[in-house]
């Protein structure tokens, strides 16, 4: 990983997360903030289940971006925003577990294009278990300011 | 498209839809279920929101890939549960509006795997825009007791 | 799809894939090359197979991703080159036909990203069937020199 | 890593790619053959380039889907057939090197699922360069005969 781009890294993305409505709807938290790799941890809550109890795919999906996205933003220069261009999901095994984290790292950093990568754990009495993988394109932007 | 396998797919589509307890936290509703197509709207609120005020990319998942994955199910032999093998989601355009619609559709029956697309439209001021595009693989799964 | 960008688009896409070792070396054709839409036809021959007798998912994703990349370039301005950031292939069916025809098209035309889309039919004696869908990322370059 | 399900797989998967046309035409070669691991070496040759002289990113996807599945088909019992139903890749940078090594790994092996992963390495000058990153679903098919 390349040098410190913004030494507010930090700071940056937890006032980013704390704007994020939908962060807090699903009751999700941000614990670690680290150059280059982010936790997002989820409680499993009824809230979040899809029809068979399981987290949704689509709740995973949003832990996944949130975390990948942010670990892009803190290897980006100050007032950077990082917008998704896409992301691919697997889900490797049910969602079962007492709570999720999604931990983001940054495969290649770069000026216009972050290419982004996330793991999923399914913790169950205290073992993690790979439940999700995502592959992610983010795009930088300066200036572009948030809500 | 094949010919109807579960003459009884709306009903346990909209029954497995009302067992999501991501889609009522969401306030996602579900308004289409044809045969091979599913229609799932979402009002734009702030509880949905990401850092710019836009719908999450992670919510918009979620209704990209449960419209595309009861698609699956609407083509299926009664009694099949849909699981999410894995999907890709482009972000075409914020989805800034007053409220969104994903409708997925099945590009490939199958036994095992179906393969499924949605597209997810922006609706502001009465106005359609295509803002995501979401291409899905679902394993049905025979005699899967939901939640 | 908004207006033509560049009224020489077809021959600097034609020049381009004639400038492809690789579109030569598994005899891929550019029969076809309109504003948005571009298609690249394959035979079917014992070079591109795989250990089945099928034509190789692999080289399938070749020729997906150059037609819908070339369609990418049939919008962008005069001397763009366009580069792939990422695609996802879903391999609906074996290609065990006499020909692939991939037909790319563009989902969201943009200044620096470019969304498309690409469908290969195997064509069996005449019949057209889907046997693979791409979904594509483009990042525009302008002013790249080719080879 | 579960146990070895195929002590002969080392073999098997040897004697498949030797009937992948689709690798010999692109020279392709298989030095390494592990348990859950495999790598595909590709010289840098016109035969693979596209116009501004890299390698394809069609055919970085060619060995990035081949290493993957035979990393997959190493951990399934004896007589497996791997297809693959889908793949999503990145290109991190232009393959402008020497040669390529695609590392194929598995991810989470099931009965009828695996999920697999692959990194490219551009190799220049001896020193190793991610390039690229692919994330694949595999289905494992008993008793296909191959080619």
């Amino acid at each position: 990983m390349a040098a410190i781009a913004n030494p507010d890294f930090a700071t940056e993305v937890r006032s980013s997360f704390e704007r994020q409505g939908a962060m807090k709807l699903i009751r999700a938290d941000l614990p670690v903030v680290e150059h280059g790799m982010v936790e997002i941890h989820l409680p499993h809550w009824d809230g979040v289940e899809q029809q068979h109890g399981y987290v949704h795919g689509g709740v995973i999906a949003m832990i996944a971006d949130s975390a990948a996205g942010y670990a892009a933003m803190s290897v980006a220069p100050p007032g950077t925003s990082v917008l998704t261009v896409e992301f691919k999901l697997n889900l490797l095994s049910p969602a079962d577990g007492d709570m999720l984290i999604a931990r983001g790292t940054v495969l290649r950093p770069g000026r216009t294009i972050i290419v982004t990568r996330a793991e999923v754990f399914n913790v169950c009495q205290g073992e993690h278990k790979l439940c999700a993988v995502l592959q992610q394109t983010i795009m930088a932007v300066a200036d572009r300011s948030e809500k």
